[in-house]
């Protein structure tokens, strides 16, 4: 077993973040592709020959996405294309991944599934994987992997999937980070949080939904958190991040009527 | 000068719902154009000669809404297109949209400006009109279209449009309603209620964040309310759906903790 959660990370580059015999999560190197665009954060998870893919990410990401799966999984090996949520730089991708893993069943809170025609996407009835709003599990090669419900951080059917093998946290758009930095993993937290501060007080709903999602994410066993954006948490600064969040007024407790 | 806010209207026909010598507002005719998706409402305001088109809507939406708008005005007349907010039922078809109308300034709030490229837009910062938090005005012919911030309802970054010529107030995702109903105008708000309740339980932030919206719309003279999915609410029942929403417990009043 094998954990590489590393400051040296290159953000652009894919990388193999846990590895064992049968079991692997990849780091898919999306930062900086489009240039013109929020930067995404892009996974792969991989258990026993099956593989969910965490976030496809926009309609310029795709040709770079396909090649980078490809270097780790056949096509038809991805079992679960799984959306956080239903925004574009989350979904954009979908008509063609649904092209060519046709195969894979399109994993999104139950209350988008309707929404995703909209981007060009055909018979979605038949591809879908619809996530009940208390959250699920979804069976990858001999595991399952825990949707948890992240409601209204922002969108109101948002997730986030916990994976029993590596310990990871992918926390969708919740510890998102934007700004002028270059590393894949935090080092120096303090620093970080000038980029966390902005997007979490703006996008979050407020501190009770913050709340939430903490008093489920508290009781797991977490070795890092891996959001949609930004960079990914390491276990050392987990509890800082928790604190963070708790702490937080944001949103709607902004709001002065 | 008329208005043209009846129950008899039909929600698949294109009509126009005000107009003066100067001045006109149309429905696009938007409901049951794609039927895997949820409907959508779209409208167009036209003031002397200058267009501005109101959410779109999706992808497969675009063929007939080119369709519909030219009947109206021709499509360099366009100055505007505005969406709501992010979402792809109100976005899907912004690509298509920049290429046809490629005067217009595409007017959504800033905070999304960077996440429209994902839709496959290309260039989008000649393009866009940048929607401030705390909104704004778009002139419109001899008039200015008044942007009304409506943050977490649902979107963080969400506006509403009035038309001080119509009365219009063009809501957004506030006063959406689903369901198996077949008009464009509502006439019997009690009946109606069971299609508001709970698509706004689920979507808005909270209670909070309804009323810092009321506490700026109730200023208005309003015709008419006329939201992107579901019914336009006459003036005889603005007064019921306001308090409708000012006591509505949704979002995260609902989480227990």
């Amino acid at each position: 077993m094998s954990i590489n959660i590393s400051p040296q990370l290159s953000p652009t580059e894919d990388a193999v973040l846990y590895e064992d015999k049968n079991h692997k999560v990849v780091y898919l190197g999306t930062k900086g592709i489009d240039k013109g665009s929020v930067d995404v954060l892009s996974y792969l998870l991989v258990d026993n020959g099956e593989a969910i893919l965490i976030d496809p990410g926009g309609y310029y990401l795709f040709p770079h996405m396909v090649q980078k799966v490809s270097k780790y999984v056949t096509l038809d090996q991805v079992k679960f294309l799984y959306f956080c949520h239903q925004d574009p730089d989350v979904c954009g991708s979908i008509p063609m991944w649904k092209d060519v893993c046709p195969q894979a069943k399109i994993a999104i809170g139950e209350l988008w599934v309707r929404f995703l025609p909209h981007f060009g996407v055909e018979d979605i009835e038949g591809s879908v994987f619809p996530i009940p709003a208390e959250g699920t599990t979804l069976p990858v090669g001999k595991f399952h992997v825990e949707v948890i419900p992240a409601h209204y951080l922002h969108s109101p059917n948002h997730f986030s999937l916990y994976d029993p093998v590596s310990k990871f946290l992918f926390s969708g758009d919740i510890g998102i980070a934007l700004g002028n930095f270059n590393y894949l993993v935090v080092n120096d937290w303090v620093s970080h949080l000038d980029y966390l501060y902005t997007p979490h007080r703006i996008l979050m709903a407020n501190n009770k939904a913050l709340r939430a999602w903490l008093s489920k994410v508290r009781k797991l066993d977490i070795e890092a958190i891996l959001p949609q954006h930004g960079a990914v948490i390491p276990k050392n600064s987990v509890e800082y991040f928790f604190k963070f969040l708790e702490n937080l007024k944001c949103g709607t407790d902004l709001i002065s009527i």
